[in-house]
C-alpha cells in the first residue's frame, strides 16, 4: 500500500485537471434559473455509475445505463437537466434522454454512447428536447475549469444550497484530485427528492477497480444517509476518471484512492442530509453490538427513518424509549438486558435500567445542530454508521402543499 | 358452514352475555382520570391473544404470555392500566406485573395464572404496585354489565375518544354477541403509541379454534392499519369466549363467528387510525395486481407509511408519481408499463402514461374525510387492503414536545 497524504479542499467536479463545466439556463424550470449542466472530460474518461433501485426508473437512467454497457465503460460527458425528472414519460421519454446525449455528443464531436445522460424535477411530465438542444451551443461555449460551481448550481432544484467537495492526494510525491457535486431533496416544488452526485477525478483508474471503489464509497456515503426513507425514480452517482494527472491507480494505491474518494462522497451525502427538507439538524444514528454488519445498518437505518425518533430529536427530547422500541422491531437480534442508548456521550438506559437522572444533561446536548445517538443492540460485536435529519413541521408544509 | 346474519350494534366488551367490567382511578396517571380497567367473565372463559413482535418485550406481556401457557388458555380477567407501560423495567418491572395479576385474581377467587395483565403509558418508568392493590377493591366493587364504557376510557393515554364496538350475530335461531374495546396512538405526551384491544364473546369456542381466528382477523384487521410504522413494547389484543350465549361455535359457524369477529376489529382498528395522532382523514390503501398477497400487503404498507404520500394526501395533492415511487422501491415485483393509479375511482396513471387532465377532479375528491388510493402494481392478480392516516404539522408538534 502507498502511502498518502489527503488534504480536503475547496472545489468540486472541474478542480481534477482535464475537467471543464458549464450551468447554464435551458429554461426547463417554471421560474428562471440554472437548469442545464454539462461536465466534461478533455479526454474520454474511464466511467463508472450507481443507479436507482427503484423499479420505476427513469428514461434517462435506463439511457445512461445503456451507453456504459455499450461505450465499455468509457464517457467523454455528462449531461444533467433539473426541472423534470423525465420519469413516466414512456417511449418519448427514451427518446428525449437518447436525444439529449446524441445533441451534447454533436458539439463535443464524440460517440453518443460515450456521453451520460441525468435528469432531475418533476415525475411525469414530458421533457422538452428542443430547449435543450437550443441551449447546447450556450453550454458548450461556456465550458471552462472555472465553472464546476455554476454546474453544482444548475442541477439543484429546489436544495436550499450547493453541495461541491473536493480533495487532493499525494502519493509518492505525485498529486491527484477527487471533486464532486450533488444534489439532494430540498423539495419546495414536491415531487423533486431526486439524489444525484457526480465526481471527476484526474487520477486514470482502471474499470474494474474504479467499478469497484465507487459501488464500496457509495455503500457508506450515499446509501449511509436517509431524509425520509424514500428511494426516487433517478437517483445517480457517476464517476470519471480521466488520468490527466498523470497518475495511475493500481492496487497498491487502491486504499488510498478509496479513502479520498469516500471523503468527498461523505462530505457530499452529509451536505444532502443538512440540506434536507425541513430539516434543522444533522443526526448521526450509531448502533454497535450487533450480530453481523447487515444489521447494524438496518437497525441504524430503522432508528434514522423513525418518524417518532426524528420528531423527538427535533423537540430536543431525550426520548431513549422510543430508540429502544425501534431498535426492538427492526427484524434484527437484540437483547434488551444488553442493550444500551447514549445520546451523545450520555447515557440514558444500560443494562436493563434506566439512567434518567442523566435526562437533563442528554436534553441540554439536544440543543446543538450536529448530534448522535447511539443503540447498542446487545446481541454481538458489529457496527454501523447513518445519518439523517430530524422531521419538522416544515417538512410537512413542504410537501403538503398542492402542486396542480 | 352454518347461515348467519351479522348487525352491528352500540357496545363493547360488557355486551356479551356474563361479562362485567369497571373503570377507576389509581392515580397512575399524572393527571387525574381513569386509568385501571377489569374485564371479567363470570366463569372461567377461553382465553387467546397475539402480542407485539417488538424484541423489547413490557414486563405485562411476558406474564400474559406465561399465563396464557400454564392455564391452558383459560382466563377469568384481564387487568389493564394507563399511565405507564411498565416496559424496560427490568426485573422489578416482572414482579409488578406478576403482583398485579395475583391482586386481582385474590379479590375475585381464581388462580393467578386466569389473569390476563395489560399496561401501556411512559416507558421506562417503574409501575407502583400498591397504588393498584389499593384501587382494586374499588376495581371490583364497580364491576358491572353496563360498566363497558368505563372500561373503555380507563385505557385510554391521550386518544382523542374512546373507541368500542359490538355485533350481533345469529345463527339457526340463536344469538352470540362479540364486544370489544381498543385504544390507539393518540400521543400527547410521547411514548404512548401502545395498541390494545380487548374482545369478548359469549359464544363458547374450542381453543384452537379461538386461536386461528384471532390470528386470522388480526391479521386482516390490527395488523393492516399504520399511523406512523411504529410498533410498540405493549402492543396486545386478547379474546375472552365464555359460552354465556349456550351456543358452541364449531368449524361449522367456524366462518360466521370470523365474519363478527372481524366486523368488530375492523371497527376497533379503523377507530384507531382515526384517533391517530394529528391525524385529519382515514386514508384506504389498496394495492392490486400483485405478484403474492404478502407482496400486496408489503407494498401497501409502504405506500401507507411513505411521509411523501402521507404529507401529499394531507395537502390534498394527487400526486401520483410518490404512490409510482414508493411502489417502485417497495421490494415487491413491479412493472411500470402495466402499473396504474387511482385516487378514489379517478385515474391518474395507466400503462405507462400520465391522465393529468384528471388531477383537478382527484385534487377536488382528496378533500373529503375518508379517502382511498390504489396502485396496481402490473405484476399478478394478488390485492390488500390497508388503513391509515394523513401526516400532519400536528403530528410532529404532538411528538416534538419535550418530556423531561
Amino acid at each position: 500500500m502507498t502511502l498518502a497524504s489527503l488534504e480536503a479542499i475547496a472545489g468540486g467536479v472541474t478542480t481534477p485537471l482535464g475537467f471543464r463545466a458549464s450551468g447554464v439556463s435551458a429554461g426547463i424550470k417554471a421560474r428562471s434559473g440554472l437548469d442545464l449542466a454539462l461536465i466534461v472530460s478533455d479526454t474520454p474518461a474511464t466511467a463508472s455509475a450507481v443507479f436507482t433501485t427503484n423499479l420505476a426508473q427513469a428514461a434517462p437512467v435506463l439511457v445512461s445505463r445503456d451507453h456504459l454497457a455499450r461505450s465499455g465503460g468509457v464517457a467523454r460527458a455528462i449531461i444533467v437537466n433539473s426541472g423534470c425528472a423525465n420519469a413516466c414519460t414512456g417511449d418519448a421519454g427514451m427518446d428525449v434522454a437518447r436525444g439529449m446525449a446524441s445533441a451534447a455528443a454533436a458539439v463535443l464531436g464524440c460517440p453518443a454512447e460515450q456521453v451520460l445522460v441525468s435528469s432531475t424535477g418533476v415525475i411525469g411530465v414530458n421533457l422538452s428536447l428542443e430547449k435543450i438542444r437550443s441551449a447546447l451551443p450556450g453550454a458548450h461555449a461556456a465550458l471552462s475549469a472555472d465553472n464546476g460551481p455554476l454546474a453544482a448550481r444548475a442541477i439543484m432544484t429546489t436544495d436550499p444550497f450547493p453541495k461541491e467537495a473536493a480533495v487532493r492526494l499525494t502519493m509518492a510525491g505525485r498529486q491527484v484530485a477527487i471533486g464532486g457535486i450533488a444534489k439532494g431533496s430540498g423539495m419546495i416544488e414536491p415531487m423533486m427528492a431526486t439524489m444525484l452526485a457526480f465526481v471527476t477525478t484526474d487520477a486514470a483508474v482502471p474499470k474494474a477497480l474504479l467499478d469497484r471503489a465507487l459501488r464500496e464509497v457509495v455503500d457508506d456515503t450515499f446509501n449511509a444517509i436517509t431524509v425520509d426513507g424514500e428511494c426516487s425514480t433517478n437517483d445517480c452517482v457517476m464517476i470519471l476518471a480521466n488520468g490527466a494527472s498523470g497518475v495511475t491507480i493500481t492496487q497498491e494505491q487502491y486504499e488510498a484512492f478509496v479513502h479520498g474518494l469516500k471523503t468527498v462522497c461523505l462530505r457530499l451525502a452529509i451536505g444532502i442530509v443538512r440540506g434536507g427538507e425541513g430539516a434543522t439538524k444533522l443526526i448521526t444514528v450509531q448502533t454497535t453490538g450487533a450480530r453481523s454488519s447487515a444489521e447494524a445498518r438496518k437497525a441504524a437505518k430503522a432508528i434514522a427513518n423513525s418518524p417518532l425518533v426524528k420528531t423527538a430529536i427535533h423537540g430536543g427530547d431525550p426520548n431513549w424509549g422510543r430508540l429502544i422500541a425501534v431498535a426492538g422491531r427492526a427484524g434484527v437480534a437484540f437483547e434488551l438486558s444488553r442493550a444500551a442508548v447514549q445520546i451523545g456521550s450520555i447515557i440514558l438506559f444500560k443494562d436493563g435500567r434506566p439512567y434518567d437522572d442523566n435526562a437533563p444533561e442528554a436534553a441540554a446536548y439536544l440543543k446543538n445542530d450536529d448530534v448522535s445517538v447511539t443503540v447498542h443492540l446487545g446481541a454481538g460485536d458489529r457496527s454501523s454508521t447513518v445519518w439523517t435529519c430530524d422531521l419538522s413541521a416544515e417538512y410537512v408544509k413542504i410537501n403538503g402543499e398542492y402542486r396542480t
